[in-house]
């Protein structure tokens, strides 16, 4: 079309309505606000999810897993409550991955399962591989639409803009996400340190961040974990330098254990074991898979002829060894567990060996860890672990980074994310110590709905967002009610008390088992007063009449609580159980 | 009588005689060494006890308790092994207590009970003072022979002279023991520290440690607690500096927790309390009974009228009141642990509240510290703990303080006692650093036979110092069968199949009942299909013509077992009963 003057004129009045309608149709009204609901990660450690909603479409960030408490008897895993997108499937315009740890992907095919529609996932590479491995296991690999991006990419999902930011992460390829929606733009950082010497060269796009920022960003959410940490995590490249600090001059087998989504830590390890002569043996079945999954996708580089199999170990001298391998906090049945115990198939743990714990502890695996480490100084090991030397470093930012984020980004309201409470509290500080309003700064919880637009931020109301308990095949079949039991039974044990009744009379037994309450050979006379004491109990029902079955229950219960608690001090679990013939 | 030249001659033939034979004796010979048998706090942090064995004499030093792994289901404290003790009861010439910790003095009442004989018992005046309570409290009062001491104090028991030694730690009134026999000399340095501005002005006693290093010590037994750490502990009086910066100025309620042992912390508080005229109110039952024994003995000064009761709280403004109390490990039943659940009597959190949490969590404690930091948070509060302010220093020595023991002492033998494995062998590592010959240190272990005299040192054997777990009143009478119930019990829960025989037909039943496996309401299907599967397998029995009962029970089980696996993959512990009518 050519260009005419009339056209000009027109093209200048609609460019002006459009203005005019843009500039009426903001701030949008309430129903166009876009909500942020954090399903999962806040308040805790793990199980991270949130989902993002305007209008009628939804997208989702991460669908992760969290591992059981103490508490938690007999659970397996941990999953966030899928209820709300369930309910609001038809809106689901697809699933956005920050990175590959199983608190942001763990979830997933739990979720696809319960969807039952095809999901899009949008992930990068490296991430992508671990997610399908999972589909591959669980035969989901037909129920997604895998959409594979990198940093720098844009994506258009309805009135959803997704951009990926390059971030560092103690795994490969994450990413924070840009969203952008007409109702407002949020920057969720996901997993992230910033590393000025990362092992891929790609430092976090600080660059990037600071552009969007400068052009305003309406909510931040940012990872907390490491909040309550002065100062700036170090780089990977740090523990690079320690390694080769250990195998210089070591004339030891060389055992290292660290987490097997670190790839990076992987990398060094091997560049280390080349630079000093030594194979390397790849251990344990999750360190096999990731080598797999990051040699195969191009993020570890593995020099030719260097990989030995842990078969052909002994045609190597000790110096000439490097061991990679799973265990790293302290789990007995991972392969460094197994060496401790004396149990590994093909290693047994000597005088002449270095065992290297590139790790920490996750919270509550402290005694674990501790207890592996004694057992491999018990047979003889020499043992290097965080306290002695620099061989580990976190994946997240702490209070310096933190800083520099809100600082880059200045958003006009925060949301701290992935954290216990005491974290998300001191992350709301330090955002208002750098200058963010108090009033801007939210701290919400798992379910909150928090309605945000350019202008204004609330929290509005709550979703079901309660933990979701894997024990087995069954998901969330697992409640309180199933939990005390095996807490009481994991405490005093059992008592059962088995007697047949015939026309209200007892005519057999009573009979006793107890498991995980007293050692029953040496507790005969226990036992034989026990039975005695039930008989009274049966014999006190029928002089009073008594002949409904739970009211003879009771007195069986309450009359052996009497006489165990009184012997014992004990209260196991008492199952009286009445058979009529 | 009058000394003339015979009478002087024939003594001086005497003293040359004596002097002779006295060389002649040395060294002594094998039957006459010193025996030293660490019966816990080897390869542990937790239920100290040594047996010292010269000929036929016998004395103990400390007598502790070990709270229990995870994995020890339902057991409530883990004892040392008495057996050793309890055969060479004949040889006890005296129990001699270090300190007033429970994994020092905890046992006590456990081996005066076993061993039923009067026991001497000796230990400083607050250390005797909490001994006190627990033998009134399990009526073994009149069972010992109390001998209370102060350091300095020098006591002859037979061939055994017994020292006192003031040393610093986190409870008042600690002593390392100076040990001679005529075989070797021994120094224990029990727990302890170095704090040159402790709160009772009383410094470790390095002159009289240094002396008897120069006059030759044989074997140091030293604290390896903390041989992990760089540095020296700070002083306590450190810790109420930080006291004071954070109530200066302060117009919130002030709660905080520490160890109820602790006397120069508490003392610290109430001095604190009483500068910024803030009244004290001590809560939770063991920081009551603490601060009773303590104020009784003189080791707590508390000012006059600073002391209110809980229930007169109201009558104060928040600036006015200190609370001091317990739960400081996280435990969800102590007082601060109730105030976090809201389920505390007379006290509920309030955004005006300041917590601080005067102490480290013990290792394993970590989460269930978290726990109760992340619920005071929720509840608005300001909880102020380690990682963000100095208000707690340990108890134990660092490296450089073990380095100027082992520099004072400069011992023939070295045996690091009151440690994990690790922890030993770094102790060892250290005193090899500063110049002790490695041939003589030993790494011995709970029930080692370690014989020393003035020339040598050796582990000749070993006796028996197994864990004894106490449950309730049992002691001793759980063992792996017991456990491993109780852990596969916790783990998948329960599941019981009754039938009842008669003339080997089954005539009634099978009844199921589970406890701790599925939640039953929702799972019928299951349970009747088990039903059906019981069935089946009874009427394969009568087909085959199988009719003993052990029989018939496996061929239950195991069609449960395949079942139930199928339908859930969980292993409940199934109990197949068979009633005879």
């Amino acid at each position: 079309m050519i260009e005419t003057q009339q056209n000009k004129n027109e093209n200048r009045n609609q460019n002006r309505q459009n203005h005019r309608s843009k500039r009426r149709n903001h701030p949008p009204k309430h129903k166009d606000k876009l909500k942020v609901i954090p399903i999962g990660g806040l308040g805790e450690i793990g199980k991270n999810m949130t989902v993002f909603e305007y209008k009628d479409e939804m997208i989702i960030v991460d669908c992760g897993l969290k591992f059981p408490d103490d508490e938690m008897y007999g659970i397996d895993i941990v999953l966030p409550d899928f209820s709300y997108i369930v309910e609001n499937a038809d809106k689901l315009k697809g699933l956005f991955i920050t990175h590959g740890h199983e608190d942001h992907i763990g979830g997933i095919v739990y979720l696809v399962k319960k969807l039952g529609i095809t999901v899009p996932i949008y992930a990068t590479k490296f991430t992508m591989g671990l997610i399908d491995k999972k589909l591959v296991e669980h035969r989901l690999t037909t129920k997604v639409d895998r959409q594979i991006v990198k940093a720098g990419d844009r994506v258009q999902k309805g009135s959803f803009e997704v951009e990926f930011i390059r971030v560092n992460h103690s795994i490969a390829d994450s990413v924070a996400l840009y969203i952008k929606t007409p109702a407002a733009t949020v920057l969720h950082t996901g997993d992230f340190k910033i590393d000025y010497h990362p092992i891929d060269g790609e430092i976090m796009d600080l660059q990037r961040i600071a552009k969007l920022g400068s052009q305003g960003i309406d909510l931040l959410m940012a990872d907390s974990t490491n909040v309550e940490e002065a100062g700036f995590t170090p780089s990977e490249s740090s523990v690079g330098a320690t390694f080769y600090n250990l195998f210089r001059g070591c004339k030891n087998r060389i055992i290292i254990t660290t987490f097997a989504s670190n790839v990076h830590r992987v990398q060094q390890i091997i560049d280390a074991a080349a630079s000093y002569k030594r194979k390397v043996i790849i251990n344990g079945r999750s360190m096999e898979n990731m080598v797999e999954v990051a040699s195969d996708l191009g993020y570890l580089k593995i020099p030719k002829n260097i990989l030995i199999d842990i078969k052909d170990m002994k045609s190597y001298k000790d110096s000439e060894l490097v061991i990679i391998t799973t265990g790293s906090q302290g789990e007995p049945m991972a392969a460094l567990g197994r060496m401790a115990h004396g149990e590994h198939r093909f290693l047994n743990i000597k005088k002449e060996d270095t065992v290297i714990i590139s790790a920490s502890p996750v919270p509550g695996n402290e005694k674990m860890v501790s207890e592996v480490i004694n057992k491999l100084v018990d047979l003889g090991s020499e043992v290097v672990y965080k306290k002695f030397a620099d061989i580990h470093v976190s994946g997240h930012a702490r209070q310096e980074e933190l800083k520099l984020v809100q600082t880059l980004v200045k958003p006009k309201f925060f949301l701290p994310v992935h954290g216990e409470a005491r974290m998300l509290v001191h992350h709301a500080a330090l955002a208002e110590g750098v200058g963010t309003d108090k009033r801007n700064i939210f701290i919400a919880e798992n379910g909150s709905i928090v309605e945000v637009d350019h202008r204004s931020c609330k929290i509005t109301g709550k979703v079901q967002a309660e933990p979701v308990l894997v024990d087995g095949l069954g998901v969330g079949d697992i409640g309180n009610i199933v939990l005390n039991d095996r807490k009481r039974l994991s405490e005093d044990g059992l008592f059962i008390v088995v007697v047949t009744m015939h026309k209200g009379k007892a005519i057999s037994g009573p009979d006793i088992i107890s498991r995980g309450f007293v050692y029953v050979r040496e507790s005969e006379e226990l036992i034989n007063t026990a039975r005695d004491e039930v008989k009274k109990a049966l014999l006190a029902c029928e002089e009073k009449g008594v002949v409904d079955w739970s009211s003879i229950k009771n007195e069986i219960r309450e009359s052996l609580f009497r006489y165990l608690y009184s012997q014992t001090n004990r209260k196991p679990m008492i199952l009286p159980i009445l058979m009529e013939v």
